[in-house]
């Protein structure tokens, strides 16, 4: 037996109702409770860490006794276990829930078995109603789940012989405005965009998020400075609409407090050595490599040292696309998952 | 008045016997006589320097008097200085030609004005008959009589962050089959390929132009050793099928005793010192980038130091095309004509 069209409406509704809650730690998710006949009954979602999950929050708009017999659509599986709001199963098998419709399964195992738990007290249980909807909403919490860490994109911009400036330092611009205005709408994209202090000192940058006129853009990613030296009391980055957070070097532990504070996705915009880093401990799961068409030559590299002492050390990576911006080229790759030489 | 179907098809028939001659210091030239009714009288091809040139060739054919009234086609503007061999708008006049059909101007100065010199005589002269044709037949040539050397694509093959091995200098192989396939055909297109004596040297290259089966390409390059180490006995390039030559280091020395040998198409394969020579000497008119895609970081760098100091004399270069060639990618770029900033 497969969803009613009815419980695939209150699927919409659902996902719907689960975007008002942040993007963060705990995932957004949103429920709705439909009567044996189909109706409404009410609706819910959860609004963070430490708050109710979705459906004990729809079944507290209900009396005791309304939710008998009656079916809780979710948009990610009820969990099985007692966090700070204790376990939604429990809760809907109280209520006297009949049937449970679901999208997509939990992926930590800690929280995981709530449908067999349901199943267990006579739940009916079906899954994956709406399932790539629901994969696309939480698609950046998913993979903080996958990786037990923040996603990583590690950009830099270089010439086509790989360097980031001439001799002297100078480097703006080496790529173009579209290239630009690229980068400043992936950073929106992002939650928390990542310098160390060498670039800090050296280029000063605001770490904001741009249009084209200057504008900021709609969502700000939070600023994060890597490295021990202080920021000046005059830094741009001062200016930020958001406090910026500093570490002072070790990339594990400071991505480790980023999704502690909910960061999904971060920015790393260099420089050099804070890129290598990445690279050399294994943290970055995409590249974006902005190309000018310009040969720089001498020693001020894009990317450091990475650790690769012989060739069949080297990182391969496999190339996703490959984007004219102006003049520029933008190579998106991301660390091959195989035939590594 | 412009040329006659006849006319048109010996324009063809010449281009055609002009291929008989060799590549080289010279152009391939033919002409055939028609009679004044548009029979085919004679034809004619440069054998190359010393050698008539094709008009001579063909009046050569005939007794005198038999080119009374006719018309020359010939695929290159008649010479006008008296070479090794006496202008050829002089003998056509002596002849008693009374019409001349030519595909292309000559480019050089101290031998065009044969047009003039043809009108000045009272013979009639029509121009740009098959001029596309021509010009592709002698795009090579043209080039070099453009530049006043020869064409020169420096190539090399890089990981993505522009380093040519890893630290203890191995790069076997950093691009894989499509990449190395694709510049065994394009040296094959090449009259002369150039490794710098550290290359040589480092990695014994053949410098021949292989199929993938390893067999010989029809056409090999020359090989040229540019550097003042000798050559070691064993070397591979002692196997290649055409002997090497070898210049101690004077780049534009080099290309014009290349060019006097009638090379028209140099293919500079490196290193990367060699490379960077060339951009710094500006003779780099193309450039072949094979990108794999990989990080290796360290001090191997595809190209050394092209005496950039500032961003602003940084090497622009115009993207002519990005191809993906297997895991690799080809960029193809020239120097940038304008707005370079
Ligand atoms: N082309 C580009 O895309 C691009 C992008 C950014 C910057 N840049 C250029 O890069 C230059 C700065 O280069 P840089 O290499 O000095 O700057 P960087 O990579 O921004 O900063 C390096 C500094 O970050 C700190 N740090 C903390 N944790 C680190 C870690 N895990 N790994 C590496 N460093 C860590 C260290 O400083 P502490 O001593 O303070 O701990 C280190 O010296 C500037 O000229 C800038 O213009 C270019
Ligand atoms: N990734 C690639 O595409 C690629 C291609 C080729 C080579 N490589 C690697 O590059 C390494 C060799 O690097 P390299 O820089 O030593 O080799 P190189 O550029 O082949 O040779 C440099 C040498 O050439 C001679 N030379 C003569 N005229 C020169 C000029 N105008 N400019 C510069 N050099 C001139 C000099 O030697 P004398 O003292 O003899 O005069 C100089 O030391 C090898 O490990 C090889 O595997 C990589």
């Amino acid at each position: 037996m497969t969803a009613t069209p009815a419980e695939h409406d209150a699927m919409r509704l659902a996902l719907d109702v689960a975007r008002r809650g942040p993007r963060g730690i705990n995932p957004q998710v949103g429920a709705v409770i439909l009567s044996p006949a189909g109706e409404i009954l009410a609706e819910g979602w959860h609004r963070g860490a430490g708050t109710p999950h979705a459906e004990v929050d729809a079944l507290s708009h209900l009396s005791p006794g309304d939710a008998t017999g009656a079916t809780a659509i979710v948009t990610l599986e009820p969990c099985n276990h007692t966090g700070r709001t204790g376990p939604c199963a429990e809760a809907l098998i109280a209520a006297g829930v009949a049937r449970v419709v679901y999208a997509i399964d939990d992926p930590n195992d800690v929280s995981s078995g709530g449908a067999r738990r349901l199943r267990d007290a006579g739940v009916v249980v079906e899954s994956g109603v709406l399932a790539d909807d629901a994969h696309a909403l939480l698609d950046s919490w998913l993979t903080v789940q996958r990786l037990g860490r923040p996603h990583v994109t590690v950009k830099w911009a270089q010439s086509l012989d790989g360097r980031a400036a001439a001799a002297d330092g100078t480097s703006k611009w080496i790529t173009g405005p579209a290239a630009r205005a690229d980068v400043h709408r992936r950073r929106a994209a992002a939650d928390a965009i990542v310098v160390g202090t060498g670039t800090l000192l050296a280029d000063d940058p605001a770490l904001t998020a741009r249009d084209v006129d200057g504008s900021l853009l709609a969502h700000q990613p939070m600023p994060v400075v890597l490295g021990e030296r202080s920021v000046p009391e005059g830094a741009a980055v001062r200016q930020h609409p958001l406090p910026f957070v500093q570490y002072p070097g070790d990339i594990a532990a400071a991505l480790d407090d980023l999704r502690r504070r909910g960061v999904h996705r971060v920015f790393v915009e260099g420089g050099p050595a804070v890129a290598a880093s990445f690279v050399r401990a294994g943290f970055a799961d995409e590249f974006l490599v902005y190309i000018a068409p310009a040969l720089i030559g001498g020693d001020m590299l894009a990317l450091r040292d990475v650790g690769v002492t012989t060739i069949g050390e080297a990182r391969r990576l496999t190339v996703r696309g490959v984007e004219t911006l102006g003049d520029d080229l933008l190579v998106v790759a991301a660390p091959a998952t195989e035939g590594v030489s």
